[in-house]
């Protein structure tokens, strides 16, 4: 069920029947060349909506478009909150939820500059308000899949790289410029740094998305992306992101 | 144009064209028994596309669905910002869109507790940013054909009343229940308090939606509400919205 | 009586008896060269004297003379907050108010650039402290005096136009200088914003008064003020005020 | 001459003349049962009126009545700011002298509880705007004479004490109920604790005004004040005042 | 070398050196019955202090001993700051050291509480300050010899658990109770979760700490630590960390 | 006893007995070319160390050693929090203390740039929390024996002067170069300000430390200090703040 569509007396319904809540959290940011400034929050929503499917006692948040992304701000078309704002966003919205009565919340992020953020926010939530509340990042959960099904090497899928752009071919294929889909694999300072969007990162470097140091604003490769493993993307992170929902719900 | 389907090259030409940005800011809030929570942003949104639809050199961002609306938080549903917060949010939102070189904004409100933050933030901003900024709510817009067409007396344009239920309708009509949908015209404290949408208000008195003062959260007559009337509602407000859009364009 | 006069016990005692509250808000900023810097603190104060003048059970505090004028900075003798720190002011003295015991409040305004952040706050004060709070700006109270009586046109009642200069002519002769007072009425650039101190609005532009755009700091006409028609105005607006008090004091 | 009576042409005349600037800083609090809760706002508004009377080049701006008093809000008719949103009102109105010009800053304070703001603040200020900012607290400027001419001993010039009241009586006695006025003169709990407005003070206890510990809301001795004395505190504070406001103007 | 034993103009060789900045987060909160509250302070502080021993041009800080623990303030002992003061301080410390001119900077964490704000500011920092930031985590470098020579299973290793209480053992046993020592390992709700300080963590929830749910204020299994072990784990990731140092300062 | 080296069970056994908690705060500063940037975290801390020695019942918390010093950071190694942050930090630290139930709080400052922001906080926390807490600045204590023992004229008590450096050769001789230790007594502006650590300061001047105005970062006389002095005035002041937790232990 999507939370925007019902009147106040269905929620109050929702809330009595213990309803799980989960909110989207993603971001207008560039992706480079050949797609558009609204990946991230495309891709995250199309993935909580098929996982959300069907399901009872689910309710689906619009998605908070706005996010964190002071680092891209070097490429038009990016729109960022401060970290304070965001940190103030996040918090405001989850006390609404709670406030309405609502105990189970799982936040869905899909930007990387926003990780931090919803992390720190869900803890101080948590003993602020008193209800469940979990953050996952749905890319995350396509580790297993891309391991098996990736054409790129390591490396190939950092931001607007092989994974994103094969979903947006998947989704919303008119909105993506193969032509301009070039190989952007960069090398890391330390091995402990994050190698791939699903590999590494005992060693946090904040992500560098200068027009020095990324002329094209990519990290990774679309250049192998394809529709194809787009759709297996998308449908084994939404499985995945599925089986969480469903074990939050079951608590 | 969507902003949000640009890439950031894309953004670049349209930055050195000397764009004109519009930026839609609604609430997901009670509307009563009859109306889900989504009508201000899906109002505001649906007459914001229709006010750019074909234009040349115009730029849509996303809504803002995240508002302000404390008033409505005894009514489950409502999602809302603190004053600070949605501050913020307005001021780093249009930060960004200046930072990268745009111009001319045009603020497109769709909420009544929303009017005031974003005047007081469009006030900062001109001055920070150095900007032409401009705010308009676009319900206000539909006061003249509202005159000449609407079904009921003066005080039946309210919240969830005779304007947005009749819009609802012709835009959405499977997310209204018209059978909950009841007159609920109130009495003001003072005359020279706002009366109607469209009416007075020279005397400011916060809304007041309370279960004790309003126990259906709806003010005005949303019974006599039509699609055919939604209709003209939505279109003679986009018409004066591109009007407006015109303007700060041609300036 | 004034709130400021009055010792503990009794504030304790008007408390018990239920009064009413009145808290002018206004500013220090230029009024071209012809005004002090006080003008707006000048008038409200005088004309919240003058409504609450014998009136029982209506207590009138101090005027906050800090206010928001960032857009008069480049004219110096200007004073201005940041409006964070405006909606803090604001926020803590109704709280002050309110906590010990008062429960009906009128905030009354005398500066165009505080309406958004006083009505922002009333909004979110109402919410937070459960009491009446009602807004009103004075000097849109002279409109239909100023319709009867004005010597300009349309357009000649802005910032320290015929209205405001014609009040100060009757009750402080002795600060303005009429060799000064120049006619500066400006054209708008659309015909949906406000026209005058009394006239239009629906589209709003944030006011612009910088050394380029306005390089006396004057909009209006304040040539044609004259001390009798101050008098009237100031007379006008305050029994207008007057009415507004005693409707809040007989809730 | 006074800030707010002056024209912005006036002002950039006053800026050209390295003008200094004079903000006196006070509170609405109570102040006993027998003075009015504006004591500290009358008292240190006429001794700075007094001290700038016929100096040069010297601006004297409005008194900010609003401080910082959370310690007095058990007692009706106290009206305060939080800490944060003093420091911020503190700063802004800094800043906006500073912006037009002004190289010299002194802040006159008139209550106990803004001590600390204003030094905390005048130390971020002057490193911030490179401008010479001092601050003095007026009524530590009567040590001297209250050494000569006191009549109770010491402790007896605490809050709304022998040395406020006996000014009071000077300055306004009609507000003033000597019948009220009782002996109230607490023990401190530590020899170097603050004994008196003048003596002691090298360990801070912060200042403790509830029903319970101060059932009148004093602390010092009211009974012993005299009109006479009143006077010789005024002049002599005042005259201290001008002596440093001439060094600062001379610099 | 410990930046604070250096006077400033040894500081202003240091900064014209290019030296490296080595800045430990920790925290003081309840390590359950068998540690004291110190911990994360004490083995953070001596990891740093092992790792950056004789490394010519590293400053080592003082470790910011107040951290983010809400989670633990049921157990008294524990001192936290909120999130917002917590971010504002990583951040004003950075800024501090960056505007003196140093451009390598590593933020060594201590506390599982303080991950997320930690990256959330190098994120922004990174940004506004144009520096090199890195942030790690110093026990999650101690992953691979706890697979090597760890006593319990997975999930001994939580808070205050068989990692930390072994390191204390080997660096301050005067500190450590091991009679109240007992195992103390949970199940997690779902298998994405962190199944122990170096396992898992796809899926964030929020740590768990309260009274009900963790009686003794630990989560894993300390009856297994020796100080045997913790010379290793201690010794392990000094060298991890001083590897990374290393590679910071050859940039 | 010291906080840090408490479990959580052994707190708790200590707020039962009603402890006194002593909180020192201080800063990392440039302290002239002759002191290295720990001498205000080194001296207060090691006064507080001997003050609390063999007390029963009373708790010492570590140094906050990040402080307000804005005026230093001309001077490489200086860190500083800015006003905002350092208010949030001192009245987080003190709500974690009174949250677990203790009543009696000292806080001992060493750092003439927190002097305000510690009065500051202790007025708001007081009216928030009901706590006892007193505050002293603990090198102001040493004037009764600086009178007796002192080499140095009026004057030569300053930042870094001859307090300071004797008391860090006492404590820690290593880390001061007497060969770069200059006399460096200023003039000040105004009779009635701090002319030296122990005397003056009716009038408050801001602490004035550019590259220009004191160019080795030095108020005072360093080069006539000793150990022996040192001792005697570290002895002095630990001596009468233990007096001062002593007062307050036995409330």
């Amino acid at each position: 069920m999507l939370w925007e569509e019902l009147s106040w007396p269905k929620h109050e319904k929702t809330v009595a029947a213990g309803a799980t809540v989960v909110m989207p959290f993603a971001a207008i940011e560039q992706h480079g060349p050949h797609n558009p400034v609204v990946v991230d929050t495309c891709l995250s929503t199309s993935v909580c909506q098929k996982a959300v499917d069907g399901m009872e006692n689910v309710l689906l948040t619009p998605t908070m478009w706005a996010g964190l992304s002071p680092h891209h701000m070097e490429f038009p078309g990016t729109l960022t909150l401060s970290l304070e704002t965001y940190l103030a966003v996040i918090q405001d919205l989850v006390r609404s939820v709670a406030r309405h009565g609502y105990k189970k919340v799982l936040l869905v992020n899909g930007h990387g500059g926003n990780v931090a953020s919803l992390q720190a926010a869900a803890l101080s939530l948590k003993h602020e308000l008193g209800i469940t509340i979990w953050m996952v990042t749905y890319f995350r959960l396509g580790n297993e899949i891309a391991e098996k099904i990736r054409h790129g090497e390591i490396g190939s899928m950092g931001h607007s790289g092989e994974f994103e752009t094969s979903m947006m071919l998947h989704l919303r294929p008119d909105l993506v410029d193969m032509e301009a889909a070039e190989k952007q694999v960069w090398k890391r300072a330390h091995p402990l740094m994050i190698q791939d969007m699903h590999r590494g990162g005992l060693l946090n470097a904040p992500a560098d998305f200068t027009r020095d140091t990324k002329p094209l604003g990519v990290s990774g490769d679309p250049s192998v992306a394809t529709a194809e493993n787009g759709e297996k993307f998308y449908e084994a992170t939404a499985e995945r992101l599925r089986d969480i929902i469903q074990s939050l719900a079951s608590l």
